[in-house]
């Protein structure tokens, strides 16, 4: 069975807390004619801080498309390999003994994938596949999962390294001064994550299903614009709602394997701002302490899109509060509307007994 | 056991063929001080026509990145959905059967993928998975098999609808004067298609393995560096000659199931360009017309990036001399270097006798 071990996150150095982030707001678009209800929906985000590839400073100054993409490979380069490497090591895993690479990563674009340099960099074997996503956004994290959960469904002795790299802050465009606009510049952060999906042994979360569902007629509400200037983030007002249409699919996925979606023992959700988790918690009938480690992500590093998951999956590693056979749910939300669920198991190990 | 049924093929009603191209290349680069080797090298890949998704003379007028992604966008709205009904009726499957969508297009870049609007256009399930990849160039096309046969091994009675969309000519520009570039201008052409494999039932190829392999240290050779002008496809020269590393991989694999690559009964070949076959055929010891689908491919459309290993399986099968259980590989190249390679054998169908 497919076990999801303990990822490893890294968030870059430079920090902006929420009260910074106010402040920005303030001065930059002083003659906002909306400017209370961006600061209104700013203070209410639930973020606490969030970390930066670069200092506010430089992120505020847009260099142009083409420095975006060097900065984006030279960052990818410098900071991944370490958090992959942490990754193996909370796996017990060597690189060459990894069968798959899943890449995702909506907020730069690298053909080849950064798969490529990693293999010969870190010491994977050249038949390791590579599967790169880049148009998931932030669902691309339960996708990630997802995927390796299939593909050690089909090779029950493979193992899967899953990267999750975002440097949303690359995204950041100093003309899109729209609500939804200004309010994705005060949730989104930086962050890495890495995670290995183990085909035998490894302790975490055995997969036991998954499933997608997307929401129909709302390709147009979470979109990029393609331009000159890169990747223009589109947020549709109605997207904080989608909990609604959403809540049933997660639901209805869990009564297939006959567990109940509201009475599960852990619960790892993409948090994609604040309503995202009230109207889950409220919809699926389960406390909000429930999604308490997604909130820490949150409120720790802000969205960080696809390592989102991961982030929050971590937190419940640490918190060693699982016992061997606790059912729990992960779901990514992102573009399409797109929720990818998943169903999974806790385990301590090979020995574990339920 | 997963089955590739035929692929649907479509390609654009605007024509370019290799003459007009040179006496094109002449015009715009009179002063090129290596004209006469681009000339000569144009003159050589064994391209007589391509199609294009607009008249030549708007594929040289560059609109810009923003106009060109409104026109990515439109372009696949158009001419999609026909290319992929024909893919099913191939496969006798409904939309509503298909459990996956592999999109594969690296000449354009969409969030969410274009998966999300055919689901709802064309009465897919909204349980339909989304795997698209924008990011492994011409091999995609080949990897997009593989993981359909990945999941089909994972689940048996799971369908998978593969579409490759490339609009090569959208990534056309002019102030790329490099001889790879130009090389390029002359060889790329855009062209759509759609092939199901089928977990169960089907005629066409049984897919019986898979694998990759990436060449270490050649991820610059084949490399988009993304501007605020689009994607720039860069070219190395070294990479015609990169069939002699690769074609022990793709003998390493097929020894992996105790068939030799060399003594084959089809091959489904990624034509890159015309020493990516005639090198592969020398390297493997098998004859030129071994590869005759991929040779005609190449020389009615061009290079179609992803959509030629699509392009190559159609032709076989309509040429319809493949015997129950004749055994075949696929192979597809792209940046990495990466191969993604595939073993297969023929079907007549579920009662088919071997």
């Amino acid at each position: 069975m497919a076990v999801l071990c303990k990822p490893a996150i890294a968030v870059p150095e430079y920090v902006i807390t929420n009260d910074e982030t106010l402040e920005l707001a303030r001065r930059l678009h002083s003659d906002h004619p909306q400017l209370d209800l961006v600061l209104d929906l700013i203070a209410h985000t639930g973020v606490r801080k969030r970390h930066l590839i670069q200092p506010i400073e430089r992120v505020l100054q847009h260099p142009g498309f083409d420095e975006r993409s060097v900065i984006y490979e030279a960052e990818t380069k410098a900071r991944v390999p370490a958090v992959v490497t942490q990754a193996l090591g909370h796996a017990e895993l060597e690189p060459e003994q990894i069968d798959l690479m899943i890449y995702v990563s909506c907020t730069g674009f690298m053909m080849p994938p950064p798969t490529a340099w990693l293999m010969k960099t870190m010491g994977f074997r050249p038949q390791t596949r590579q599967l790169p996503i880049a148009q998931l956004g932030c669902a691309a994290g339960g996708a990630a999962v997802n995927r390796a959960h299939d593909f050690c469904t089909a090779y029950p002795d493979a193992n899967v390294l899953i990267v999750a790299c975002e440097f949303c802050s690359l995204c950041y465009q100093p003309t899109d001064v729209g609500v939804g606009s200004l309010l994705s510049n005060g949730l989104f952060g930086d962050g890495i994550a890495a995670a290995v999906v183990r085909g035998n042994g490894g302790t975490g979360i055995r997969l036991e299903g998954n499933g997608s569902y997307v929401i129909p007629n709302t390709e147009s509400w979470i979109s990029y614009a393609v331009r000159s200037t890169g990747f223009h983030f589109q947020l549709d007002k109605r997207v904080p709602g989608t909990m609604e249409p959403l809540a049933p699919a997660l639901s209805a996925l869990a009564e297939e394997h006959e567990w109940n979606a509201g009475k599960l023992d852990f619960y790892i959700i993409h948090a994609g701002g604040p309503r995202i988790l009230d109207d889950l918690s409220r919809f699926l009938d389960v406390p909000p302490e429930a999604f308490r480690f997604s909130r820490a992500t949150l409120t720790e590093y802000g969205n960080i899109a696809s390592a989102v998951v991961l982030d929050a999956t971590a937190r419940m590693f640490d918190e060693a509060s699982a016992f061997d056979g606790d059912r729990g749910l992960m779901a990514g939300f992102g573009p399409g509307i797109t929720a990818e669920i998943g169903l999974g198991t806790w385990t301590s190990g090979p020995d574990a007994v339920e």
